[in-house]
């Protein structure tokens, strides 16, 4: 029974991906030990790395798996409202929103980009997905005439991931973030077409 | 000879300052241990404890005079112009630049409040000079009519605050930074008034 068994391994490893974004959102990666990934997942050490060779592909997966969902976001709602979804619910307690839930992962990634060059090059192979997904949709927003078309579409995607950037810092240090949702308008408005311009 | 006295004290506080930079940058926090002042600054523990009381304060002044003359540069030349500055020099090898010496001191700031609430509560009463600076240089710009005047000075000064920190997460995590001028090209246009809007 192939089919079964495949769908097995899946729902095994949603089930340990699903449990172990909190425990390194919660401890960071190296308090992330096996005993507290055992307890997130409810699963044996036996069972998780089954799944994933090590802790270090486990959390590759994770963050793989959290861009991959942030990808379809910005490919359906554009990064600016992945943003808005981060203000509105930073830490992903209502759960509904898809946009936040990552913010763990991403800080944590944030840390050992900083601090571990292997973990570096590893991770570059991987991050292409989120850039890949906002320059296509900005080509698209391009192509119907909602984006101006005066700045190249690559600088206005870094120019949006740099923004995102800044705001995961921000919240990641702290600070209110109540006051940020003029600030993401302005965002909005400077990549938009200038109707009236 | 009140005089000679206060600037040698002057003179010996500049050079821990100076010599500690480099060494907290270095090794973060944690690392920069009194052993390692000492070689940084070339003074011994007690003379660099008589006019700091611990680490923990000669850190929080060192930050405060990074933002002192980050807050110089500022009311000078504009928060753009510091990141220009930075993308231009992001380590500060130069020396010339002013705008760039900090980063090391920040990104020790950034790790530090997010892992550490007391540093957090004794930072937020030292943190507010950029932000003044940065709103008294804007409202400079408005009365001279080179900014626009239809979002709240305030708002602008998040949304510059906010790209100055994706700016120096982006170097911290090693990403390049080469492609990046057009992008505050834009962040620019994006508070300027639009004279043929």
């Amino acid at each position: 029974m192939p089919r079964v068994s495949s769908d097995h391994l899946q729902a095994r490893r949603r089930q340990i991906l699903d449990g172990s974004r909190a425990c390194f959102a919660r401890h960071g990666y190296e308090g992330a030990t096996v005993r507290r990934l055992e307890e997130a997942t409810g699963l044996s050490r036996g069972a998780i790395f089954h799944h994933f060779k090590d802790k270090e592909s486990l959390f590759l997966a994770l963050a793989e798996d959290d861009a991959e969902r942030m990808a379809d976001v910005v490919a359906q709602q554009g990064l600016v409202q992945v943003m808005r979804d981060l203000l509105s619910d930073p830490h992903g307690r209502q759960g509904s929103v898809p946009g936040a839930e990552w913010l763990g992962t991403r800080l944590e990634v944030s840390r050992r980009l900083r601090t571990d060059a292997e973990f570096r090059s590893r991770w570059a192979q991987r991050s292409e997905q989120l850039t890949a997904a906002t320059r296509e949709r900005l080509r698209r927003q391009r192509r119907s005439g909602n984006l101006r078309d005066d700045v190249d579409v690559d600088v206005l995607t870094s120019y949006l991931e740099l923004v995102l950037e800044g705001l995961v810092s921000h919240l990641a240090m702290g600070f209110p973030a109540d006051d940020l949702d003029p600030v993401l308008d302005l965002v909005e408005e400077s990549v938009r077409r200038h109707r009236n311009g």
